[in-house]
């Protein structure tokens, strides 16, 4: 098998993370060919320059169309800001490239399923980076509630808070304002938890959501004046899924405290379970069969029995950090390429997210609950 | 001051803890003359006289009105099941006495608020057992928020899980059946849960809500046969609180592995808390204020320096137990007679928590949000 | 049977626990008569007058000697500072009375022995208050280990952190001063530490301890000059058990953040068990037997299937509080009266504990291992 | 710069992971050329090109001698087994290589002395593998430490526990030959505890320990009959530092539950710190200073306030893996050999360590407390 060849656009925070992620993925997974950093685009040649330096590309640009075209690339990953997103992958599906494009897919769901049905198209793998559900000890969770180790799911609760806009004084930036991000904490961190939903439990059924800007003004940086915040900061659900759970969500990025604070609960007849990703290397699991008096949450560290942990340390306890997971995610998607199989999640479920993010918009608009149109054939399209 | 005396009825768990806390808390507090345990009240005479002698009371008795009417009793405590509280606290406060009651005060809302309306009339001093406040960690907590050590509040999260109807196997009661109970989940957990919000928030503005009944037959143990429960195992709400702030609830008596999993989170402009009543010695909080690089949340153990703490002990950390919530309680109500000041919470916020919960069950039914009324007058009457 | 009546000397914070104790015991143990307090006695008779009045009793006097002989006195209840104990105890016991005295038992061995060997010539009941074990979730430890739950014992780790003396700013008192005190965090501290070592595990072999003054001088109030601390801080100890198991102790007053920071774990060849003070309702248990992936510790919080806990309540997760630990030695104290069987901890155990103490400052005296002695015949005498 | 060519020698857990940490430590740190995979050396040919291709290297080869005098290898990488370290080790110092040995270095004091003092000679780069310190919330700890945040220490705990040989039925291995291993638990885990306490408070004055083989036989796989174990499964120590400050040591192979217990707390004047390495992206820190009723233990997270945590992640709590410690660590390596400083932790360091654990075999076997040799000029020889 050839080396997959790289094209990367965008080399902020996550850019950065896929090259990290992309730098060791081979080591980590040995069936994996280590895959070539062989392009890298940014804004104009000098940062490209820089960007290939610091990143171990072979070559950079400042014409992130030049990329999409260039014959030595295989894969198109996008790490631009969301309101690229669009444009770009459709310019590299139309290129006929592999096509691996960072969360959330795009501004709204009409456009992220113009991009699914696109891909269709295309031909192509496509994967969109949703890689909290990677984790070894997620991966249980799924294992776990395949298996009916906690019986019959009777309940999810689901919460994503951080506080990286909580402070008050922190200007005005395009995370607030609409056109360049969609929503706001919808986007950033609610995107991420409907996606846990669904691979946890399922799609949703209905929802009933409320958004509030709580912090409704921030100085503008460039004007140093009061500009109003366009999307949310905080947002909640009561939701229904397709298997009759019920549940809820909550999201903000203004929960002081909270740097990853992505927890969830899944309640069923014969136990529950509760995981939080500032302890992402354990979970906490209660089963109703243990004897009487000794019984109680057990707190699981995540080991080599749990799926794909052993590659990175033969030892339990020792802790994957944040850019492993990334590391699985890459293996993901070069496998997907490799085997010719769909990969996981992608544009399909991106524009389901998407369209979940939506829905969460209508129902706060209306007051009121929203049904969610079923996912089309094969589970493809997002209504 | 002449030693308040105390009639008893209902000899249960509850009743129990009330005689425990009235046995101790003229040691525990100095300023409180130690009541008078004088009679106490259960379904015939012989349970009557060996609670009498179990629980350390004068006289028992197979009649509970024999107990109401009786000039040596002062204060009628009423712990019997939901529904027999609006028959006993009508007759003891037409009967000029003192009443505690435990919550929740009623089966429905308008019972509810007839019972305050009585209490008003009869001009007596009258508290329902709304114990989790009384806890030195949460009078704290009220402390740093009038304080605003918080800041502006910005959201609130509380959620109430138990599992002593998780497993589906345990038969029809008395708590599955709306006549004797009420509600399911909302009465039992859920009245605690809406009062601490009263109390650490204020009032709510509105509320949407949705209950589900998750396992929804049970063997009746008579007949063997599957019974149709009447109540709901699980609520779930969003909810805006009256001074704006928005937030959720969660309440549910089948969440596996949660023995007393009330819990609440609090958001503010300038930090936030977390409080769990498994660990109800504990508090967390975070402040945004401390340095970078040392910010984290502190968890606070339970010491001298928060109130009603140092009576039970002169020394940090070691912790106070469920029933000395109790003596605080009591020490509540007996100060209250013996200075004539209003006790809190009296049954004008029994009759609010009450009128939620039925707002509750009037949004599931209706899938729709309702606005609530505001309190009346003086803050006493509950719409 | 008759009531027993308590003569309690002290009434400083420890005199206060056990009159709230002895209020409680009669409710929460249908089996136990409930004591009559009868007389207290404090350094005056105003301050006697006064502790009568918030404690409850029946008669005050400014005069112990006359507490220990009088005729409706038939528990002596020592709570006085640790200098006071031998005098009092001694008198007590010549007087024929049953003698419950607060830990530690005396300044060193020899006295404590002298006291134990008095006891048993006096034939009453005595109890030294060693209250942690009486903790239901330390209940079901003992019984854990004894059912073999955890294998074979191959390790004990126990520590008892403190930081009431931690402030170097805090003024000289009676705690530092030998001829009061006896040793420092040793007596406060240790003393519970070991004795619970002896509860769990078994008596000591050997030991080899080291002690540290860290905070050398303290400001004298009266004279407002620096005066030596006259004994330990802190004090370590390397140990072999007489089962055979090793292990470790730590012992500090002088440990920042620490409130009641005594901690044990306990390991096994088939799995370990980790208990907190602090967190004194909950035990982590790890069973090498769980399915692999599926292990860890499990947080089991206290509840009515544990020793003790159901009369106080019964719901699990409620939680008791340190006097509720005091309720259940009161119990153990008066039950022992009416059956006449020996009381657990009695005052063997106490001149054992005071042994043990003494031979952690012989081995730091000689920077040594100390070999200990056996306990005598009936396990009775503390060599 | 010319990039630094590695042969690594060892393709097990350990090696594997230094090739994950070469991999990805160009783009982790902007400042570091990626260093070329260039050779590794495996027991046979057909070994190290299944390596070769696995872990990504040029070249393969079955002999490591070839490996070490290769003249395309600028830095020799030793993984092996603890007793071959020592040969290796001193023929890549005479082949002029920088060098990069695995912890333990050696099976005894006398050979690591040896091998510190060929490495001086040689003029070289090396480094032993303590890879803990390198952890930002550790480095954040030496920097609170300096800058007296805690006040004066007063104290240490250090433990290290794991399980790996908890089962008495996992058979006789190389672990437990002496010959093999040096020392059991104390080379595993106690060299990395005994760096750890150096990193962290500074070299031990003297000490006093215990050893203890818990499991004293197993089974020998190739005989099937029973084996003694050569080295100890449990290692206890009293120690004191060379400021003064006293503590303990723990250290155990079969310790049930714990996975990576190493952890450590230190006692100040102004506060205290736990640190767990199974949550080794928290820091537990109290502040004597903080407001009274506000005080308690902070859990700080990780983030990009802490060195070296921003180039993997800018945003707080998303936490770093066991891995990335050793991407860090290979950067002190390259950036050490870069700019000719000394590395820290070289090979004095490592020579230290197994100084100190000769020192607790002594002292066990004496009975006595043990006086350590200060380090020698420089602060270069272990004694």
């Amino acid at each position: 098998m050839t080396a997959l060849r790289i094209g990367l656009i965008g080399t902020g925070f996550i850019g950065r993370s896929h090259a990290i992620a992309l730098s060791a993925v081979g080591t980590v997974f040995d069936e994996i060919q280590p895959p070539v950093l062989e392009l890298v685009a940014d804004v104009n040649e000098t940062r490209a320059e820089a960007a290939r330096r610091a990143l171990g590309f072979r070559r950079g640009t400042g014409d992130w169309r030049t990329l999409i075209t260039d014959p030595a690339v295989d894969i198109v990953d996008v790490c631009t800001p969301n309101h690229l997103h669009r444009e770009m992958v459709l310019a590299a599906l139309a290129a006929g490239k592999h096509v691996y494009c960072e969360k959330p897919l795009a501004l709204v769901a009409s456009e992220a399923a113009e991009m699914a049905a696109a891909a269709d198209r295309a031909g192509v793998t496509h994967l969109v980076g949703f890689n909290f559900p990677c984790n070894p000890i997620l991966q249980t969770v799924r294992e776990m509630l395949a298996a009916g180790e906690l019986g019959e799911m009777i309940g999810f609760r689901g919460r994503y808070l951080e506080d990286y806009l909580a402070d008050a004084a922190l200007p005005f930036s395009w995370r607030c304002e609409r056109r360049l991000a969609g929503p706001g904490a919808l986007a950033d961190l609610g995107s991420h938890l409907i996606n846990l939903g669904h691979v946890l439990v399922g799609d949703l059924a209905r929802l009933h959501a409320t958004l509030h800007t709580v912090i409704r003004e921030r100085i503008e940086p460039a004007t140093k004046k009061p500009r109003r915040v366009e999307n949310e900061d905080v947002a909640y659900a009561l939701v229904e899924f397709a298997n009759g759970a019920p549940g809820s969500f909550e999201i903000s990025r203004v929960a002081a405290g909270y740097k990853h604070g992505l927890a969830v609960r899944i309640f069923g007849t014969r136990g529950s379970l509760a995981y939080d990703q500032e302890r992402f290397n354990e979970l906490r699991v209660y089963r109703n069969e243990d004897l009487a008096g000794r019984r109680g949450f057990r707190t699981i560290l995540a080991g080599p029995e749990h799926t794909d942990y052993r590659p990175f340390c033969p030892a339990p306890g020792h802790g994957l950090g944040i850019n492993d997971l990334k590391v699985i995610e890459t293996r993901n998607l070069l496998r997907a390429i490799a085997t010719g199989e769909r990969a996981q999640p992608d544009f399909h479920e991106g524009a389901r997210v998407q369209y979940v993010m939506d829905m969460f918009e209508r129902s706060n608009a209306e007051g009121a609950w929203v049904t969610l149109a079923p996912r089309g054939v094969s589970g493809r399209s997002a209504a």
